[in-house]
């Protein structure tokens, strides 16, 4: 069976050769006669699996000492209240309200009751569109919450804001480990495992140690300290994400590791802005300077074009290029296990579409 | 490759034909191109697995009109949290002590400041070596908590108990889909998936609507309204894991259901108990009249002699027979997906092992 175009913004599409390692482990991992999935989680070769699962996280972002790794359920959704919960200490909190997910975020504290919630800086009046010019400042914040790529709208952050007396809170969901960071300007990074890393139900925290300093009595599923305290093993984790998690890891450590898979994403996007910048029919509702590696939108203009090309596209094999609902158009997202050759292919039905729909923009 | 006898508490055995199936689906779902962990939750091909998880979990537990069945994340001890959230109503709730994770079911209903706890009932001075006798009354509770089976002691409840004025909550992860239960007589019933369901990181809830009038303002994510309201998609779902349930639920209705399963778990557990009673070697800590079906403990008194069994039987590939660390001795889990052939090779083996010894209570 042929593998698709798979587009899709999460889950996502996985290494092939990751697929295949999990399929030949599905009845016995390493002679054991169980499947991951079997596993007790307290066992020696569970242990090895989150364990070497943590370190080659911490290779592949090169992790600082005083960070810990958690393995965590929930999604990012969960962690829009397990920030406040946790970090907030009664100071002010900030926002940056550059999409969708950040403006959940900030609905989920306010939920929260958490005292002076401020957005910074916010591009919503212009459909997030691109990510907003966030203001010096040098007064105290229990946090700043930023969210580095906007899966639904297509824009990232170009650069990481640094501020004095606040540290980062940052929603990596959509291009962790697909984009150049240093974790020593983050107090905290989370993601949702389901876009660059593994199966949905699994989330990554990476959070500084010292930030973990609350005196809130917190449900101890949603406490981060009985987490660290535990090693992420406190009650039985997803374990079965965190093998594809560990076997994904180690397909991109043998690639060449960050570094070397933002050069291929920065060639799959490139080729994919270029054909839409060269295009009459096409074109990118995101501001060039906000432009995402792993989530590219793109809009004929029209409708019902816009329907037809997601249908023609779909027979052909290039699966989920719909754009999310409260946006419309299409969107690509091209996430680390996504081929260069896939994203050519595309270019080129692109360009075929145009010249048979001989309509321009 | 021969498959273990695995014992494991959880993550535990699955059914062979259940993982070959999810093998052979590894690369390609339905000729999709694409494995179900790499599937937009939002697709119509996982809209039908989801649809299709729910009908046949209905199906097997006869579950009415009236109550919603859920798909969440964050194990049973996450709903220790949920269940007081999004139940207690300023009354009084109430708990049966029966076990470790009712304990932990209370302290986190504590944790809460949920005003009123009582403990209605406990064996905790005893170990939980038995089931409490539960008292009667017709005073109002906003709930009563029972575990159905205490899965580190290896105690059930025989008979679910029925108050006038309180709907039964219970936790029901070691057993659900293993005892004949009626859904009429609960309020709510949850369970982790990782011991008769599929793989870990998945939770069932299914909640009785009318149950849900809360008028506190919860986190999205720990409001059940919230996943009523979306299906069970306000997010991402664990969709691996619900595809994996799914696949056994069809393997179970196929063995002919939960009253087919009763009868076969009733069979295994009887000859291991048996087994347990005819031996001057082994006994079971646990009264009589308490026994789970699931979860079977024993010992030989002896610390060393108790190592030695399960060292002997772990190089027999009768894996995870170790008892919890807060319980010592052996504990044979045997769900569902357990194969009788397993329990006798098993029986086997603790006679071998008592002739070889030589030792006596």
């Amino acid at each position: 069976m042929k593998r698709a175009r798979n587009f899709s913004a999460g889950p996502a599409i996985l290494p092939e050769s990751v697929l295949e390692k999990v399929q030949s482990e599905m009845l016995s991992y390493k002679d054991s006669g169980m499947s991951v999935m079997e596993m007790s989680h307290r066992s020696s070769l569970f242990e090895e699996i989150i364990s070497d699962a943590e370190q080659l996280l911490r290779e592949l972002m090169n992790i600082p000492e005083g960070y810990k790794v958690l393995f965590l359920q929930g999604g990012a959704s969960l962690q829009f209240s397990m920030i406040p919960m946790n970090l907030g200490k009664g100071g002010k909190v900030g926002y940056i309200n550059s999409g969708s997910w950040a403006k959940k975020a900030i609905s989920e504290a306010k939920i929260l009751k958490v005292p002076n919630i401020e957005v910074l800086a916010s591009s919503e009046a212009d459909n997030f569109t691109y990510i907003p010019e966030i203001p010096e400042t040098d007064e105290a914040y229990d946090y700043i919450h930023i969210t580095t790529n906007n899966t639904i709208e297509g824009t990232a952050f170009q650069t990481i804001p640094r501020f004095v007396n606040a540290p980062i809170v940052a929603d990596m969901s959509s291009n962790i480990l697909s984009n150049r960071y240093d974790v020593n300007d983050f107090g905290l990074i989370y993601a949702g495992a389901q876009k660059n890393i593994g199966p949905a139900g699994l989330t990554i925290v990476i959070v500084k140690e010292d930030l973990i300093q609350t005196e809130n009595t917190l449900p101890s599923m949603l406490d981060y300290r009985t987490h660290i305290k535990n090693d992420s093993l406190y009650n039985t984790p997803p374990s079965f994400s965190i093998y594809v998690a560990k076997l994904v890891f180690e397909w991109l450590k043998d690639l060449g590791g960050v570094e070397a898979m933002v050069k291929m994403n920065e060639e799959k996007a490139g080729l994919l802005y270029r054909t839409i910048e060269e295009s009459d029919l096409f074109s990118s509702p995101v501001a060039v300077n906000s432009r995402s590696l792993t989530n590219i939108p793109f809009v004929t203009g029209d409708k019902d074009l816009d329907a037809k090309f997601v249908k023609e596209a779909t027979a052909l094999g290039f699966l989920n290029l719909k754009g999310h609902r409260s946006v419309g158009g299409m969107r690509a997202s091209i996430y680390n296990a996504f081929p260069y050759e896939g994203v050519k292919e595309l270019t080129e039905f692109m360009k075929a579409f145009e010249a048979k729909e001989g309509k321009f923009k």
